[in-house]
């Protein structure tokens, strides 16, 4: 979709990195069309629409490697595919692009974008080019998922379960690392910038869509998306030492730096889902994420009384909100 | 997707001004979700997809008024789901609000979306908020079109028909006015401006799809949309005299302005359909065209001979092709 206009110079970005992107799928013409068609091979299913954009000196720092911005703007959309229940097919692309994005840019932004779709099985469908004064990339991904399954990220019931997978705050805390808020030895800052610079999404989701109540993936810190979640009809009472850290963030709890565990729960870009899903299914859940290998922890229950509640004190004051608006 | 967040002022903006346009349809989750659900009613439809990106200061000026951008942005999007052959269905759209948009250009903008969706028949389905330095947005379309249907925007044969909707250059002349590049009377400059301003797409596309060869709307000219469908395997024998333009665009051409018809030919922001199609089927396209109320004009044919070939001199030299990207 207009990846391809009469300019040379953009055709060639197209032919030489993009076109490859496309998998050689029949609908998208190999770009020599304004658009593409979409057709999904099982009559059973539905599409699942995500879409988000990334900024410059918002979402990511203008020096960011382009491996890192392309790993960025797929996870914050296949993050959303996955918690909706869905399986990734393809996305259209939108790049605004500044003077300084060079070949070597191009390569290796088209190169991870290629591992990426490997990895997950989905295709570039389309997109297009403009020219900005910053990089910013929105995306539009589609997923496929059962005509019958419907996931709703506040439909909850009294008692049910509260679930996160993997681990929450280090990306926080990679972020924290670079803006010198922390400081620790050589190969805890590079495990965790590594995390802030290389998200990736959680893909249980469309493997627990039959047993589960609510789902959300955790963009905006996992209070906030939980809250969200609750939806002004039900409280959550959080079990704190539930809460999943892998043994690095332990490591820098203890440390000297002054980070909180309160101030890794609302911490932005964790992309691991919160499940909220009957008591009855825990042992399913339990399983598929094994059976998936998917880190999975019970960390509290829905209750009657609206707002989130801790079974330890925390200076809850503390807690800030992160937003990708403000 | 995206659409709600914890930020009260993007929430805020949502519920206001963008809850409306989702038109009620289950499958957006009255934007409480990321994500949205899309379902074709009909087992034998695809979809048709395209995204384009308007910038500040590229393709719209930032005084411009906030029901113009609307225009502009559907539009884009509109004429390449009808160039498809395709009927609109819903749209995402990803908006880069610098801090001078308020409530008013809010309330003029999402009120215009709302009249092009009930014109053609299609909704908001998702999209997300982000702060910018200029005014950017990003949409992605979706239509529907029978499965079987295929139209590519480069298959042609020899002696195929050419065919134009519409009438072209005008948006160009509005453009040339408001850099008083073009001096004419008050009547004919707010005629002309209205065209930049407020362009709209052709709707004849979905109607013709059984009848032709080739179908490609023209947002980067005339002859550069052209030369794209030729595709460096055919020529283009054009009757200039053939060429639609509206009386008023004749009236410019006579005047003492220097503009002449080759500075037409490759103006952007026509988004009228060029139509190739069997000389069988000659009648079918103009009889469909006026059933349609839509002025068609068949402007030449397909020849062996590669490049654009014109019945009259032309000054080819001068037709400078309109980019985008550049």
């Amino acid at each position: 979709m207009k990846l391809i206009k009469n300019n040379l110079s953009e055709k060639l970005i197209i032919n030489k990195y993009f076109k490859k992107l496309n998998f050689n799928k029949k609908g998208t013409f190999n770009f020599e069309n304004d658009g593409a068609y979409l057709c999904l091979n099982n009559k059973n299913h539905k599409l699942a629409i995500t879409t988000d954009t990334i900024s410059e000196n918002i979402d990511f720092f203008s020096n960011n490697a382009a491996d890192s911005v392309a790993q960025k703007i797929t996870t914050v959309n296949l993050s959303d595919i996955f918690a909706m229940g869905a399986i990734p097919h393809s996305y259209v692309m939108n790049l605004l692009l500044p003077d300084r994005i060079d070949n070597q840019w191009l390569i290796n932004f088209s190169n991870k974008l290629n591992k990426i779709q490997q990895k997950y099985g989905f295709y570039l469908s389309g997109g297009d080019l403009s020219k900005s004064n910053k990089l910013i990339i929105s995306s539009t991904f589609f997923g496929y998922i059962n005509k019958n399954i419907e996931i709703f990220q506040n439909k909850i019931n009294l008692n049910d379960d509260i679930w996160i997978t993997g681990n929450i705050g280090q990306s926080k805390i990679g972020l924290d690392i670079l803006h010198k808020k922390i400081i620790t030895n050589i190969n805890l800052k590079k495990y965790f910038i590594n995390k802030y610079l290389y998200p990736t999404p959680c893909k249980l989701g469309p493997k627990v869509v039959q047993n589960i109540s609510s789902m959300k993936d955790i963009s905006d810190g996992l209070i906030g998306d939980l809250i969200d979640m609750l939806n002004n009809n039900f409280g959550a009472f959080i079990n704190i030492n539930s809460i999943p850290l892998c043994s690095n963030t332990k490591k820098i709890l203890k440390s000297k730096n002054s980070l909180k565990i309160e101030d890794l729960l609302n911490a932005g870009d964790d992309y691991e889902l919160i499940i909220i899903s009957r008591k009855k299914n825990r042992n399913k859940i339990l399983n598929i994420a094994k059976n998936n290998k998917v880190k999975i922890s019970r960390i509290g229950k829905i209750i009657r009384k609206k707002g989130i509640y801790f079974d330890s004190y925390l200076d809850i004051n503390n807690i800030k909100k992160f937003d990708h608006f403000s």
